[in-house]
């Protein structure tokens, strides 16, 4: 079952590896696409008492030396003080690094973004190899080289596009999340369907069930479906980064749901709402938007809507502040000149960019979400 | 009298500007290169008051809106904590800026390092154009992209490769400059000749005098001369630079006289020597070592000390630790695996890296330099 994907990006390219049972092929890819004696774990306090043991024997049994730097688990950490750190037990800590030393972030988004971001800027750039653990992570942020931290003004306000040797995905892995964090994965699943393939939509629809079924504390999605869920959803993401590396065109299509999403997560606070419940609501926004300016099919926007609902996911929030999500939005880093840009569906399966977003289209739009 | 040398990196390509007044012409620069219409000039506690009005005077004059962030002066400075404080400065308060704004170092390659760095990792990346003050950095650190900070496990260990949109190097701007640290360039420039151009070598010897001119408190030089050493050597790296951006070759020469020189610096403490004497330091052990190997001529490395000498740069120092130094070199960042790499003369004009160096060869050459 296991499914590859080329991310080609010329002398950046790399593969996008899915199966079960990757983590304990961590050691035998780093020997084998680095050539590397020496690994540097970086995971979090939920993730290393589940995997950095095998991690670090699985390297052990290809010759290769490896140490675990461990955060606290938690998008509270993903910042600069965390990231400093770090990069102190990376330099001044055990075993001296050099520039062949390879990275291994383990675990979800945050660890991959963090340890991403220490990769690219330790000794001016090391090779990484990112092992996501989330679904979330294996969809999204683990593609594409996109690193970084948030800061006190916005997320992911600091970082570097530094692109991966390779990425594994081991879906074994995705057992242990909580429903809910796998809901909030397959909320960016619908997004991808939404912008680039309407047939996406179809396979998540039909095996909505399928894949959130659960037995006892543990996830029990079919491997086979989860599997070609996945590769759907990297090979998509690796069409977009291929076209547009560094987010100057089409990059941007992935940002649908996320403009609003984002505004509503900084109003309500990082703590309170999963990104996946965020998107989720940014993505009815949107469509709200879409349908009000006559580019998107009522219809097809209550399918949407129905579909995030069987994901269990929130079609409605109570005690928004529109007026404070507009300025939110106005100060974010991809407004150019204050100018509002979002992302809005034109078909299933098509977006385009609009720069021409108002302050009262965005207020009907989260009145309409009001619940 | 102007001059102007092409850094050719495909889509990251720029070109460096030599001559008198173009700090006036930073803000037309800025229009002409970007279209940007705000701009954050990152410069230390000694320029700000000789230039910053001038520089925002300038951007103002060109229709783009500016803000100043200082830090303190000084190698000390250069560290992650102090590239905190300036993102914090930059994302949270005053103008917002997005991925349009345009950050313009200012300074000595202090300034330009940091700021080269908080460019390269705000927003992911933002232009920047690189407006160098002293020698040294108009020769060396201002070309080339290497961005990046100091770690208490070593110099420039946190950093990102990021090439500027343009460089501008205003050489009225040396005439405030201690002799001092004209010197510290000059010995970068002898490097450079070293490295690669015998006829530099000539141009250096001839000029020695006419290059350390002081009138009262201020550098008399003549503007022609200094125009075209600094063109000259700019060429020097700007080749090298094209044919090796990242450092995994003969960007590498570029450390001559680096190596054993960087060790002694973190020996001797980055307080109490200047980046150019224990350059100059470096380049005469490596001599010594290069002549001990009967790779080099004995007489060119008698020469390559006299002018030196006649530089005012040392060519021996009391109290080195011959094995602290070695044991200093094993972990520098450079080294691979352990292994001390050098890059050794095998000509006027050529050199050659070597990893086979010994920590024999090294106490002999820090021995010779005793005095």
């Amino acid at each position: 079952m296991e499914q590859k994907i080329h991310v080609a990006l010329g002398e950046r390219s790399y593969d996008v590896r899915i199966a079960p049972g990757l983590i304990d092929q961590i050691g035998s890819s780093v020997a084998e696409l680095t050539g590397a004696k020496q690994v540097v774990v970086i995971t979090d306090s939920n993730v290393a008492p589940l995997y950095a043991a095998r991690v670090t024997e699985s390297l052990a049994a290809a010759g290769v030396v490896s140490r675990v730097l461990e955060f606290p688990a938690g998008e509270p950490s993903k910042n600069f003080a965390t990231v400093s750190d770090l990069l102190d037990e990376l330099l001044g800590s055990g075993e001296p690094i050099d520039r062949g030393t390879v990275i291994v972030p383990l675990g979800g988004g945050v660890a991959g973004d963090m340890g991403g971001f220490v990769a690219g800027v330790a000794l001016r750039g090391l090779r990484f190899l990112q092992c996501p653990t989330s679904l979330l992570a294996v969809v999204d942020s683990s593609v594409g080289g996109k690193t970084g931290v948030d800061h006190a003004a916005g997320k992911n306000l600091i970082g570097v596009f530094h692109q991966p040797v390779g990425v594994l995905s081991d879906i074994e892995s995705l057992r242990t999340l909580s429903i809910e964090e796998l809901r909030n994965g397959l909320g960016e699943c619908v997004k991808h369907a939404v912008i680039r393939d309407a047939t996406l939509l179809d396979f998540i629809e039909t095996n909505a069930e399928t894949l959130q079924r659960v037995d006892g504390e543990k996830l029990a999605f079919d491997s086979d479906v989860m599997c070609e869920l996945l590769a759907k959803n990297v090979a998509i993401k690796a069409q977009v980064v291929r076209t547009d590396e560094r987010e100057s065109g089409v990059r941007a299509h992935l940002n649908y749901g996320h403009t609003i999403g984002h505004a509503i997560e900084t109003f309500v606070g990082y703590a309170n709402i999963r990104h996946g419940e965020a998107v989720s609501l940014g993505m009815v926004t949107a469509n709200h938007i879409a349908v009000a300016r006559e580019l998107f099919a009522p219809a097809v926007a209550d399918r949407i809507a129905n579909l995030l609902q069987s994901l269990n996911l929130p079609t409605t929030c109570g005690s928004l502040d529109a007026v404070k999500i507009w300025d939110i939005m106005k100060h974010d880093k991809k407004a150019r000149g204050g100018q509002v840009r979002m992302v809005l569906p034109t078909g299933l399966g098509e977006v385009d960019i609009y720069d021409d977003i108002t302050e009262q289209e965005v207020g009907e739009a989260v009145e309409s979400i009001d619940g």
